[in-house]
Protein backbone atom coordinates (compact mmCIF):
# COMPACT_ATOMS: atom_id res chain seq x y z
CA UNK A 1 0.00 0.00 0.00
CA UNK A 2 1.53 3.49 -0.84
CA UNK A 3 1.61 6.38 1.64
CA UNK A 4 -1.56 7.75 -0.77
CA UNK A 5 -3.73 4.82 -0.13
CA UNK A 6 -2.87 4.66 3.78
CA UNK A 7 -3.80 8.41 4.11
CA UNK A 8 -7.24 8.31 1.98
CA UNK A 9 -7.95 4.90 4.17
CA UNK A 10 -7.24 7.14 7.18
CA UNK A 11 -9.01 10.37 6.16
CA UNK A 12 -12.07 8.27 5.77
CA UNK A 13 -12.23 6.31 8.67
CA UNK A 14 -11.26 8.88 11.10
CA UNK A 15 -13.14 11.82 9.07
CA UNK A 16 -10.24 13.99 9.67
CA UNK A 17 -7.42 16.15 7.98
CA UNK A 18 -5.55 16.69 11.26
CA UNK A 19 -2.03 15.74 12.19
CA UNK A 20 -0.73 15.83 15.32
CA UNK A 21 2.80 16.48 15.88
CA UNK A 22 4.34 14.48 18.54
CA UNK A 23 7.16 17.92 19.26
CA UNK A 24 7.59 16.45 22.34
CA UNK A 25 10.40 18.96 23.72
CA UNK A 26 11.88 17.50 27.03
CA UNK A 27 11.86 21.07 28.87
CA UNK A 28 8.14 21.14 28.60
CA UNK A 29 7.40 17.75 29.95
CA UNK A 30 6.20 17.05 33.10
CA UNK A 31 8.65 15.47 35.78
CA UNK A 32 5.82 12.21 36.05
CA UNK A 33 6.41 10.89 33.35
CA UNK A 34 9.25 9.31 34.42
CA UNK A 35 12.44 7.60 33.13
CA UNK A 36 11.36 7.56 29.26
CA UNK A 37 9.40 10.81 29.16
CA UNK A 38 9.09 11.51 25.95
CA UNK A 39 7.88 7.46 25.17
CA UNK A 40 4.96 8.12 28.07
CA UNK A 41 4.17 11.93 27.23
CA UNK A 42 3.67 10.05 22.98
CA UNK A 43 1.60 7.31 24.50
CA UNK A 44 -0.94 9.49 26.08
CA UNK A 45 -1.36 11.61 23.33
CA UNK A 46 -1.69 8.96 20.65
CA UNK A 47 -4.19 7.48 23.41
CA UNK A 48 -5.80 10.51 23.23
CA UNK A 49 -6.63 11.46 19.80
CA UNK A 50 -5.88 8.20 17.39
CA UNK A 51 -8.93 8.37 16.20
CA UNK A 52 -9.49 11.90 15.57
CA UNK A 53 -6.27 12.19 13.21
CA UNK A 54 -4.83 11.51 9.83
CA UNK A 55 -1.44 10.94 10.37
CA UNK A 56 1.15 11.60 13.08
CA UNK A 57 4.53 13.84 12.84
CA UNK A 58 7.78 13.67 14.91
CA UNK A 59 10.11 16.14 14.35
CA UNK A 60 13.47 14.60 14.98
CA UNK A 61 14.74 17.83 16.69
CA UNK A 62 13.07 17.11 19.86
CA UNK A 63 14.37 13.89 19.98
CA UNK A 64 18.05 14.73 18.78
CA UNK A 65 18.35 17.14 21.52
CA UNK A 66 19.39 14.49 24.23
CA UNK A 67 20.98 12.02 21.67
CA UNK A 68 20.63 8.23 21.72
CA UNK A 69 18.13 8.41 24.50
CA UNK A 70 16.02 10.29 22.39
CA UNK A 71 16.75 8.65 19.39
CA UNK A 72 15.30 5.21 21.67
CA UNK A 73 12.21 7.51 22.14
CA UNK A 74 11.77 8.09 18.65
CA UNK A 75 11.86 4.65 17.80
CA UNK A 76 9.59 3.27 20.71
CA UNK A 77 6.99 5.52 19.59
CA UNK A 78 7.15 4.78 15.77
CA UNK A 79 7.21 0.87 17.11
CA UNK A 80 4.13 1.37 19.38
CA UNK A 81 2.68 3.39 16.64
CA UNK A 82 3.34 0.33 14.07
CA UNK A 83 2.39 -2.17 16.39
CA UNK A 84 -1.25 -0.46 18.20
CA UNK A 85 -2.28 1.89 15.00
CA UNK A 86 -0.89 0.87 12.14
CA UNK A 87 -3.56 2.07 9.50
CA UNK A 88 -2.30 5.45 10.87
CA UNK A 89 0.63 7.01 8.61
CA UNK A 90 3.94 8.45 10.68
CA UNK A 91 5.29 11.02 9.23
CA UNK A 92 8.90 11.60 10.46
CA UNK A 93 9.77 15.22 9.95
CA UNK A 94 13.53 15.80 9.41
CA UNK A 95 14.12 17.91 7.48
CA UNK A 96 16.85 15.71 5.55
CA UNK A 97 18.94 16.22 2.29
CA UNK A 98 22.61 14.95 1.31
CA UNK A 99 23.75 14.21 -1.87
CA UNK A 100 23.12 10.84 -3.51
CA UNK A 101 24.11 7.52 -1.78
CA UNK A 102 25.03 9.30 1.48
CA UNK A 103 20.81 10.20 1.37
CA UNK A 104 20.56 5.61 1.47
CA UNK A 105 21.72 6.51 5.68
CA UNK A 106 19.21 8.59 6.16
CA UNK A 107 16.40 6.21 4.10
CA UNK A 108 17.37 3.34 5.81
CA UNK A 109 17.03 5.41 8.85
CA UNK A 110 13.55 6.40 8.44
CA UNK A 111 11.83 3.89 6.13
CA UNK A 112 13.68 0.90 7.75
CA UNK A 113 14.80 1.37 11.33
CA UNK A 114 11.83 3.73 12.46
CA UNK A 115 9.62 2.12 9.88
CA UNK A 116 8.25 5.28 8.94
CA UNK A 117 5.74 6.39 5.91
CA UNK A 118 6.74 9.40 5.19
CA UNK A 119 9.72 12.30 5.47
CA UNK A 120 10.20 15.61 4.58
CA UNK A 121 13.37 17.05 2.81
CA UNK A 122 15.01 20.15 1.94
CA UNK A 123 14.58 20.67 -1.92
CA UNK A 124 18.11 22.83 -2.19
CA UNK A 125 20.53 19.20 -3.42
CA UNK A 126 17.97 18.90 -6.50
CA UNK A 127 16.43 15.92 -7.54
CA UNK A 128 18.86 14.33 -8.68
CA UNK A 129 20.91 14.21 -5.27
CA UNK A 130 17.63 12.71 -3.65
CA UNK A 131 16.99 10.18 -5.71
CA UNK A 132 17.45 7.54 -3.06
CA UNK A 133 13.97 8.41 -1.20
CA UNK A 134 12.27 8.77 -4.36
CA UNK A 135 12.91 5.84 -5.24
CA UNK A 136 10.93 4.54 -2.27
CA UNK A 137 7.77 4.12 -3.88
CA UNK A 138 5.32 3.15 -1.26
CA UNK A 139 6.82 6.50 1.11
CA UNK A 140 5.57 9.65 0.88
CA UNK A 141 7.94 12.30 0.01
CA UNK A 142 7.11 15.65 1.63
CA UNK A 143 9.45 18.54 -0.18
CA UNK A 144 9.58 22.06 1.53
CA UNK A 145 8.49 24.33 -0.95
CA UNK A 146 7.24 27.70 1.03
CA UNK A 147 7.64 27.53 4.63
CA UNK A 148 5.44 28.31 7.37
CA UNK A 149 8.42 30.58 9.37
CA UNK A 150 8.46 34.16 9.02
CA UNK A 151 11.19 34.78 7.16
CA UNK A 152 10.85 32.15 4.93
CA UNK A 153 10.55 34.69 1.64
CA UNK A 154 14.61 35.18 1.80
CA UNK A 155 15.04 32.69 -0.83
CA UNK A 156 11.85 30.92 -1.64
CA UNK A 157 10.14 34.36 -2.82
CA UNK A 158 12.76 35.35 -5.19
CA UNK A 159 11.83 36.00 -8.55
CA UNK A 160 13.55 33.62 -10.91
CA UNK A 161 13.67 33.77 -14.21
CA UNK A 162 13.18 31.05 -15.96
CA UNK A 163 13.45 31.28 -20.29
CA UNK A 164 10.15 30.64 -21.55
CA UNK A 165 9.47 27.36 -23.99
CA UNK A 166 7.34 29.72 -26.54
CA UNK A 167 9.37 32.26 -27.46
CA UNK A 168 12.36 35.05 -26.25
CA UNK A 169 10.92 36.68 -23.63
CA UNK A 170 11.80 35.55 -20.07
CA UNK A 171 8.87 34.22 -17.81
CA UNK A 172 9.93 35.73 -13.67
CA UNK A 173 8.20 33.60 -10.85
CA UNK A 174 9.05 33.18 -6.81
CA UNK A 175 11.49 30.48 -6.46
CA UNK A 176 9.05 28.16 -4.29
CA UNK A 177 6.81 27.86 -7.53
CA UNK A 178 9.65 26.57 -9.68
CA UNK A 179 9.83 24.07 -6.70
CA UNK A 180 6.76 22.83 -7.18
CA UNK A 181 6.68 23.10 -11.10
CA UNK A 182 9.96 20.65 -10.77
CA UNK A 183 8.18 18.19 -8.10
CA UNK A 184 5.07 18.04 -10.28
CA UNK A 185 6.79 17.73 -13.37
CA UNK A 186 9.97 16.06 -12.89
CA UNK A 187 10.33 14.74 -8.95
CA UNK A 188 6.69 12.78 -9.15
CA UNK A 189 7.75 9.94 -11.45
CA UNK A 190 6.75 7.63 -8.82
CA UNK A 191 3.13 9.70 -7.48
CA UNK A 192 5.07 9.75 -3.73
CA UNK A 193 5.94 13.43 -3.86
CA UNK A 194 4.08 15.86 -1.31
CA UNK A 195 4.90 19.59 -0.21
CA UNK A 196 4.93 21.32 2.56
CA UNK A 197 3.60 24.90 2.59
CA UNK A 198 2.64 27.06 5.53
CA UNK A 199 -0.34 28.23 6.48
CA UNK A 200 1.22 31.22 7.26
CA UNK A 201 0.90 31.70 3.76
CA UNK A 202 -2.53 31.47 2.38
CA UNK A 203 -1.41 33.76 -1.04
CA UNK A 204 1.29 31.08 -1.79
CA UNK A 205 -1.02 28.09 -0.78
CA UNK A 206 -3.47 28.72 -3.74
CA UNK A 207 -0.35 29.66 -6.42
CA UNK A 208 0.95 26.25 -5.16
CA UNK A 209 -2.06 24.26 -5.11
CA UNK A 210 -3.25 25.98 -8.88
CA UNK A 211 0.37 24.51 -10.00
CA UNK A 212 0.45 20.92 -8.35
CA UNK A 213 -3.53 20.23 -8.98
CA UNK A 214 -4.84 17.03 -6.33
CA UNK A 215 -1.40 16.26 -4.90
CA UNK A 216 -1.49 16.54 -1.23
CA UNK A 217 -0.10 19.25 0.88
CA UNK A 218 1.37 19.23 4.56
CA UNK A 219 0.53 21.89 6.06
CA UNK A 220 1.94 23.58 8.94
CA UNK A 221 1.93 26.55 11.05
CA UNK A 222 -2.03 26.32 11.94
CA UNK A 223 -2.01 26.84 15.81
CA UNK A 224 0.78 28.42 17.70
CA UNK A 225 1.99 30.03 14.64
CA UNK A 226 -1.44 31.89 14.12
CA UNK A 227 -1.89 30.25 10.49
CA UNK A 228 -5.35 31.18 8.90
CA UNK A 229 -7.30 27.55 9.44
CA UNK A 230 -10.55 28.73 6.96
CA UNK A 231 -8.14 30.65 4.42
CA UNK A 232 -6.25 27.83 3.85
CA UNK A 233 -8.85 25.30 3.59
CA UNK A 234 -10.52 27.72 1.03
CA UNK A 235 -7.26 27.69 -0.90
CA UNK A 236 -5.72 24.55 -0.23
CA UNK A 237 -8.04 21.91 -0.51
CA UNK A 238 -8.16 20.16 -3.89
CA UNK A 239 -10.66 19.39 -6.42
CA UNK A 240 -11.88 16.28 -4.16
CA UNK A 241 -11.85 18.65 -1.33
CA UNK A 242 -8.79 16.57 0.33
CA UNK A 243 -5.17 17.17 -0.19
CA UNK A 244 -4.30 18.72 3.25
CA UNK A 245 -2.83 17.26 6.17
CA UNK A 246 -3.46 20.26 8.56
CA UNK A 247 -0.85 19.68 11.22
CA UNK A 248 -0.63 21.37 14.93
CA UNK A 249 1.96 20.59 16.99
CA UNK A 250 1.94 22.29 20.07
CA UNK A 251 -1.17 23.77 20.03
CA UNK A 252 -2.88 20.54 21.07
CA UNK A 253 -0.26 18.45 23.01
CA UNK A 254 0.87 20.89 25.37
CA UNK A 255 -3.07 21.95 25.63
CA UNK A 256 -5.01 20.98 28.87
CA UNK A 257 -6.88 18.42 27.14
CA UNK A 258 -5.68 17.70 24.07
CA UNK A 259 -8.43 15.19 23.22
CA UNK A 260 -10.50 18.14 22.87
CA UNK A 261 -8.26 20.37 21.19
CA UNK A 262 -8.04 17.65 18.61
CA UNK A 263 -11.69 17.21 17.86
CA UNK A 264 -12.32 21.31 17.87
CA UNK A 265 -9.51 21.19 15.14
CA UNK A 266 -11.05 18.68 13.06
CA UNK A 267 -14.61 19.29 13.26
CA UNK A 268 -13.31 23.18 12.71
CA UNK A 269 -11.66 21.83 9.48
CA UNK A 270 -14.98 19.22 8.79
CA UNK A 271 -17.56 22.36 8.29
CA UNK A 272 -15.47 23.52 5.03
CA UNK A 273 -15.49 19.63 3.55
CA UNK B 1 38.00 30.06 21.52
CA UNK B 2 36.26 30.54 17.77
CA UNK B 3 35.75 27.71 15.01
CA UNK B 4 38.10 30.30 13.14
CA UNK B 5 41.02 30.27 15.78
CA UNK B 6 40.63 26.73 16.91
CA UNK B 7 41.30 26.11 12.96
CA UNK B 8 44.03 28.53 11.69
CA UNK B 9 45.53 26.78 15.34
CA UNK B 10 46.08 23.10 13.73
CA UNK B 11 46.25 24.63 9.77
CA UNK B 12 49.57 25.98 11.66
CA UNK B 13 50.44 23.35 13.54
CA UNK B 14 50.17 20.46 10.94
CA UNK B 15 50.74 22.26 8.23
CA UNK B 16 47.22 20.83 6.63
CA UNK B 17 43.92 22.24 4.85
CA UNK B 18 42.78 18.58 4.52
CA UNK B 19 40.00 17.41 6.48
CA UNK B 20 39.31 13.64 6.69
CA UNK B 21 35.72 12.48 6.40
CA UNK B 22 34.69 9.97 8.67
CA UNK B 23 32.17 8.59 6.50
CA UNK B 24 32.06 5.32 8.47
CA UNK B 25 29.62 3.29 6.30
CA UNK B 26 28.82 -0.11 8.38
CA UNK B 27 28.19 -1.78 4.85
CA UNK B 28 31.88 -1.47 3.54
CA UNK B 29 34.18 -1.89 7.54
CA UNK B 30 35.46 -5.37 7.66
CA UNK B 31 34.19 -7.72 10.11
CA UNK B 32 37.13 -7.70 12.49
CA UNK B 33 36.49 -3.92 13.68
CA UNK B 34 34.46 -5.97 16.40
CA UNK B 35 30.82 -5.04 18.19
CA UNK B 36 31.70 -1.42 17.65
CA UNK B 37 32.38 -1.18 14.65
CA UNK B 38 32.15 2.50 13.76
CA UNK B 39 33.81 3.66 16.57
CA UNK B 40 37.25 1.14 16.43
CA UNK B 41 37.01 1.57 12.56
CA UNK B 42 36.90 5.81 13.10
CA UNK B 43 40.26 5.60 16.00
CA UNK B 44 42.13 3.44 13.57
CA UNK B 45 41.93 6.40 11.25
CA UNK B 46 41.97 9.53 13.43
CA UNK B 47 45.48 7.34 15.19
CA UNK B 48 46.62 7.13 11.35
CA UNK B 49 46.23 10.59 10.38
CA UNK B 50 45.71 13.11 13.30
CA UNK B 51 49.13 14.60 12.59
CA UNK B 52 48.41 15.68 8.83
CA UNK B 53 44.73 17.07 9.08
CA UNK B 54 43.06 20.42 10.06
CA UNK B 55 39.90 18.60 10.95
CA UNK B 56 37.62 15.88 10.50
CA UNK B 57 34.24 15.70 9.39
CA UNK B 58 31.61 12.82 10.64
CA UNK B 59 28.22 12.76 8.13
CA UNK B 60 25.57 12.14 10.37
CA UNK B 61 23.86 9.87 7.40
CA UNK B 62 26.27 7.52 8.04
CA UNK B 63 25.67 6.62 11.85
CA UNK B 64 21.65 7.32 11.92
CA UNK B 65 21.65 4.39 9.22
CA UNK B 66 21.93 2.23 12.07
CA UNK B 67 19.74 4.11 14.91
CA UNK B 68 20.49 4.37 18.55
CA UNK B 69 23.74 2.44 18.33
CA UNK B 70 25.07 4.65 15.38
CA UNK B 71 24.60 8.19 17.32
CA UNK B 72 26.36 5.91 20.30
CA UNK B 73 29.66 5.56 17.47
CA UNK B 74 28.75 9.24 16.76
CA UNK B 75 29.00 10.28 20.31
CA UNK B 76 32.04 8.06 20.81
CA UNK B 77 34.25 9.11 18.31
CA UNK B 78 33.83 12.85 19.30
CA UNK B 79 34.48 12.36 22.76
CA UNK B 80 37.05 10.39 21.54
CA UNK B 81 38.33 13.21 19.80
CA UNK B 82 37.68 15.70 22.36
CA UNK B 83 39.61 13.83 24.62
CA UNK B 84 42.09 12.55 22.95
CA UNK B 85 43.02 15.39 20.30
CA UNK B 86 40.97 18.46 21.85
CA UNK B 87 42.93 20.83 19.14
CA UNK B 88 41.53 19.47 16.33
CA UNK B 89 37.69 20.83 15.30
CA UNK B 90 35.00 18.12 14.51
CA UNK B 91 32.73 19.41 12.08
CA UNK B 92 29.61 17.54 12.03
CA UNK B 93 28.01 17.39 8.56
CA UNK B 94 24.21 17.39 9.55
CA UNK B 95 22.94 19.53 6.54
CA UNK B 96 20.15 20.40 9.26
CA UNK B 97 18.05 23.42 9.24
CA UNK B 98 14.06 23.47 10.61
CA UNK B 99 12.32 27.06 11.85
CA UNK B 100 13.55 29.17 14.46
CA UNK B 101 12.88 27.49 18.22
CA UNK B 102 12.87 23.88 16.68
CA UNK B 103 16.49 24.45 15.85
CA UNK B 104 17.79 24.65 19.53
CA UNK B 105 17.17 20.31 19.60
CA UNK B 106 19.56 20.26 17.00
CA UNK B 107 21.60 23.02 18.07
CA UNK B 108 21.42 20.89 21.59
CA UNK B 109 22.42 17.72 19.90
CA UNK B 110 24.91 18.86 17.72
CA UNK B 111 27.16 21.23 20.36
CA UNK B 112 25.98 20.52 23.69
CA UNK B 113 25.64 16.62 23.35
CA UNK B 114 28.05 15.82 20.15
CA UNK B 115 30.65 18.69 21.58
CA UNK B 116 31.11 19.37 17.82
CA UNK B 117 32.72 22.55 16.74
CA UNK B 118 30.80 23.08 13.34
CA UNK B 119 27.85 21.89 11.20
CA UNK B 120 26.45 22.12 8.05
CA UNK B 121 22.92 23.36 7.47
CA UNK B 122 20.60 23.92 4.32
CA UNK B 123 19.76 27.53 3.39
CA UNK B 124 16.44 27.20 2.09
CA UNK B 125 14.38 28.42 5.34
CA UNK B 126 16.38 31.69 5.21
CA UNK B 127 18.11 33.58 8.25
CA UNK B 128 15.61 34.11 10.63
CA UNK B 129 15.08 30.37 10.95
CA UNK B 130 18.34 29.52 11.84
CA UNK B 131 19.17 31.88 13.85
CA UNK B 132 19.47 29.60 16.93
CA UNK B 133 22.61 28.15 14.85
CA UNK B 134 23.93 31.78 14.06
CA UNK B 135 23.71 33.00 17.52
CA UNK B 136 26.55 30.25 18.72
CA UNK B 137 29.28 32.47 18.33
CA UNK B 138 32.01 30.54 18.82
CA UNK B 139 30.54 27.72 16.66
CA UNK B 140 31.35 27.47 12.82
CA UNK B 141 27.68 27.27 10.90
CA UNK B 142 28.44 26.60 7.59
CA UNK B 143 25.55 26.70 4.98
CA UNK B 144 25.29 24.78 2.16
CA UNK B 145 25.86 26.97 -1.28
CA UNK B 146 26.72 25.31 -3.91
CA UNK B 147 27.20 21.55 -3.82
CA UNK B 148 28.90 18.79 -5.49
CA UNK B 149 26.68 16.81 -6.67
CA UNK B 150 26.14 16.25 -10.78
CA UNK B 151 22.52 17.82 -10.48
CA UNK B 152 23.01 20.79 -8.02
CA UNK B 153 22.43 23.40 -10.57
CA UNK B 154 18.50 22.29 -10.59
CA UNK B 155 18.22 25.49 -7.92
CA UNK B 156 21.68 26.68 -7.08
CA UNK B 157 22.15 28.00 -10.98
CA UNK B 158 18.88 29.03 -11.24
CA UNK B 159 18.94 33.05 -12.42
CA UNK B 160 17.54 35.23 -10.01
CA UNK B 161 16.69 38.94 -10.87
CA UNK B 162 17.34 41.23 -7.79
CA UNK B 163 16.16 44.91 -7.96
CA UNK B 164 19.66 47.26 -8.43
CA UNK B 165 20.46 49.56 -5.74
CA UNK B 166 21.42 51.95 -7.97
CA UNK B 167 18.97 51.91 -11.05
CA UNK B 168 15.88 50.39 -12.20
CA UNK B 169 17.47 47.70 -14.14
CA UNK B 170 17.24 44.28 -12.47
CA UNK B 171 20.31 42.39 -11.74
CA UNK B 172 20.66 38.72 -12.41
CA UNK B 173 22.69 36.05 -10.56
CA UNK B 174 22.35 32.62 -9.70
CA UNK B 175 20.79 31.46 -6.69
CA UNK B 176 24.20 30.41 -5.04
CA UNK B 177 25.44 33.70 -5.43
CA UNK B 178 22.76 35.25 -3.45
CA UNK B 179 23.31 32.51 -0.75
CA UNK B 180 26.78 33.53 -0.60
CA UNK B 181 26.14 37.48 -0.21
CA UNK B 182 23.06 37.17 1.88
CA UNK B 183 25.96 35.22 4.17
CA UNK B 184 28.36 37.30 3.79
CA UNK B 185 26.30 40.57 4.02
CA UNK B 186 23.29 39.61 6.39
CA UNK B 187 24.37 36.37 8.35
CA UNK B 188 27.88 36.64 9.40
CA UNK B 189 27.09 39.25 11.75
CA UNK B 190 28.83 36.83 14.37
CA UNK B 191 31.75 36.10 11.93
CA UNK B 192 30.76 32.68 12.14
CA UNK B 193 29.66 31.30 9.04
CA UNK B 194 31.41 29.67 6.32
CA UNK B 195 30.36 28.04 2.98
CA UNK B 196 30.33 24.88 1.48
CA UNK B 197 31.30 24.99 -1.93
CA UNK B 198 32.11 21.50 -4.29
CA UNK B 199 35.18 20.74 -5.89
CA UNK B 200 33.75 19.58 -8.74
CA UNK B 201 32.86 23.35 -9.62
CA UNK B 202 35.54 25.17 -9.86
CA UNK B 203 33.83 28.32 -11.70
CA UNK B 204 31.21 28.24 -8.80
CA UNK B 205 33.63 28.62 -6.77
CA UNK B 206 35.93 31.23 -7.86
CA UNK B 207 32.43 33.43 -8.05
CA UNK B 208 31.73 32.72 -4.43
CA UNK B 209 35.45 33.69 -3.50
CA UNK B 210 34.80 37.21 -5.34
CA UNK B 211 31.90 37.36 -2.86
CA UNK B 212 32.58 36.38 0.36
CA UNK B 213 36.35 37.98 0.56
CA UNK B 214 38.18 35.76 2.88
CA UNK B 215 35.78 33.90 4.68
CA UNK B 216 36.69 29.91 4.94
CA UNK B 217 35.28 27.63 2.24
CA UNK B 218 34.18 23.66 3.08
CA UNK B 219 35.25 21.87 -0.23
CA UNK B 220 34.48 18.53 -0.25
CA UNK B 221 34.47 16.36 -3.66
CA UNK B 222 37.59 15.83 -4.15
CA UNK B 223 38.74 12.28 -4.39
CA UNK B 224 35.97 9.51 -5.18
CA UNK B 225 33.88 12.53 -6.50
CA UNK B 226 36.32 13.89 -9.09
CA UNK B 227 36.91 17.50 -8.30
CA UNK B 228 39.66 19.42 -9.79
CA UNK B 229 42.26 19.78 -7.06
CA UNK B 230 44.54 22.05 -9.07
CA UNK B 231 41.46 24.30 -10.29
CA UNK B 232 40.03 24.70 -6.72
CA UNK B 233 43.10 25.94 -5.20
CA UNK B 234 44.29 28.39 -8.20
CA UNK B 235 40.58 29.91 -7.54
CA UNK B 236 39.89 29.00 -4.52
CA UNK B 237 42.44 29.95 -2.01
CA UNK B 238 41.77 33.70 -0.27
CA UNK B 239 44.85 36.44 0.02
CA UNK B 240 46.48 34.71 2.98
CA UNK B 241 46.62 31.39 0.80
CA UNK B 242 44.12 29.84 3.38
CA UNK B 243 40.90 30.07 4.01
CA UNK B 244 39.64 25.96 2.24
CA UNK B 245 39.14 23.38 4.08
CA UNK B 246 39.42 20.47 1.60
CA UNK B 247 38.00 17.57 2.47
CA UNK B 248 38.36 13.53 1.92
CA UNK B 249 36.35 10.71 2.91
CA UNK B 250 36.35 7.76 1.39
CA UNK B 251 38.99 8.34 -0.89
CA UNK B 252 41.42 8.54 2.44
CA UNK B 253 39.45 6.03 4.89
CA UNK B 254 38.74 2.78 2.36
CA UNK B 255 42.32 3.76 0.86
CA UNK B 256 44.91 1.06 1.66
CA UNK B 257 47.04 2.78 3.45
CA UNK B 258 44.59 6.12 4.68
CA UNK B 259 48.01 7.50 6.24
CA UNK B 260 49.75 7.51 2.99
CA UNK B 261 46.10 8.81 1.21
CA UNK B 262 45.99 11.73 3.56
CA UNK B 263 49.81 12.53 3.67
CA UNK B 264 49.65 12.73 -0.23
CA UNK B 265 46.58 14.71 -0.34
CA UNK B 266 48.14 17.19 2.38
CA UNK B 267 51.60 17.67 0.51
CA UNK B 268 50.04 18.09 -2.68
CA UNK B 269 47.79 20.94 -1.53
CA UNK B 270 50.77 22.68 -0.24
CA UNK B 271 52.31 22.70 -3.30
CA UNK B 272 50.26 25.73 -4.36
CA UNK B 273 50.52 27.70 -0.90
Amino acid sequence: MTFQEKLDKIVKKNKSLVCVGLDSDVTRLRQDFGEAKQLSFNKTIIEATHDLVCSYKLNTAFYESIGHEGINALKDTCDYLVQKYPEIPIIVDAKRADIGNTNKGYVQFIFTYLGADAVTLHPYLGEEAIRPFLDCKDKGIIILCKTSNPGSDEFQNLQVSIPSLYDRAKMVRPLYQIVAENVINKWNKNKNCLLVVGATYPGELKEVRKIVGDMTLLVPGIGAQGGDLEATLKVGLNSKKQGLIINSSRGIIFAENPREEAMKLRNEINKYL
